[in-house]
């Protein structure tokens, strides 16, 4: 298998973050892609995703999941332990609707606030192949929208070790790459937020989150 | 069981087809949600779903399933029968990239075009608890997006009986709520997306797409 991987951007965190818990990193060849440099827009990358993004997981028979939905769902398939979507159908569900949550409320909303408010990142408003002009309403309500995400994390994780409750899942992944992702918006876990900054420290002395 | 749904809302419709493909509709009860007479911003909804959305899946034990993907991954697991997201771990990743795909770059496009856009949605340009003021520019860049996805989703269904293949899966789902979300901007697939129409039409005369 490879992992098209991107080692500074937090999306590509995610799965490899994901990879790691599973045992798998020295089992799958990580090729390094140059966002910075723009490789990811070029011919060559393309062919590979046409939507221009990393992470990119392909499998050994050629198969390419270019989401990290996708590449999630085919690793988790294809490699059930231990198992980071749930260990039953209430679990499943429940991952699901606080990775979903964690997803569209936290990394859209640094997401917004960085594309939209970067001065290098002019015309990429949006990730993929087309251009879209910043809209700088957006990158504001993003900033206002993180420290609310901040809040509800802190409820969610009270009594609670991680996201889902008594284990580790891909909600905690996504959650702690949001936070980690709006540090570079200089916005941090407040002081008042007991659970989640016990439970960041937790999750970043997991030995996948040094990757 | 008990489902909680708006019959006019293109949200909950997602969860309704789905049930109706799983055969499920006769054992689960819904319950109808007036979004437009404002009952999900109710105390009384709040405590059932603090993000004042549906669709909400509660099973028999009072577990509440909170968002789409949360509704559908509980009732995939619970309910394998027939499989609507992959049969296998290949077909898993790559229902999963496509629903994806269809929920950020279709409905989100067509949600951001409506709620930035509509006067009756004014403060309302996202859902949940917390009003944000409209943004003209992200509904004049929804309305943009929403010709790309037709163009994209004629390339996906090329030669293809379904987006995933030649099996119905939540990718169809979603991919058929978007073009129909859509008509609510006056936007329609053009003549010229064979595939994609050949598609519409099949997906539509299915019972499931009726309800």
């Amino acid at each position: 298998m490879k992992f098209y991987d991107c080692a500074t951007a937090p999306s590509p965190r995610r799965v490899r973050m994901y990879i790691a818990e599973k045992g798998l990193t020295d089992h799958i060849e990580t090729v390094e892609v140059d966002l910075r440099g723009g490789a990811h827009m070029t011919a060559e990358f393309r062919a590979i995703n046409p939507n221009c993004t990393v992470p990119v997981v392909e499998a050994d028979d050629g198969t390419r999941f270019l989401s990290t939905q996708g590449c999630w769902r085919y690793l988790e398939a294809a490699f059930p332990e231990p198992p980071l979507m749930g260990r039953n159908p209430a679990e499943t569900g429940r991952v699901a609707d606080l990775e979903w949550w964690a997803d569209t409320e936290g990394f859209m909303a640094v997401a917004e606030a960085l594309r939209n408010g970067t001065p290098r990142m002019k015309d990429r408003a949006l990730v993929g192949p087309v251009n879209y002009a910043q809209i700088p309403e957006l990158a504001e309500r993003g900033r206002q929208r993180v420290p609310r995400f901040f809040a509800r994390l802190d409820e969610l994780l009270d009594g609670r070790e991680f996201l889902a409750g008594d284990y580790f899942s891909v909600a905690d992944i996504t959650a702690l790459c949001v936070v980690d992702f709006a540090g570079w918006l200089k916005l941090t876990l407040p002081e008042t937020a007991a659970n989640a900054r016990r439970w960041h420290a937790a999750v970043s002395s997991r030995p996948s989150a040094a990757l």
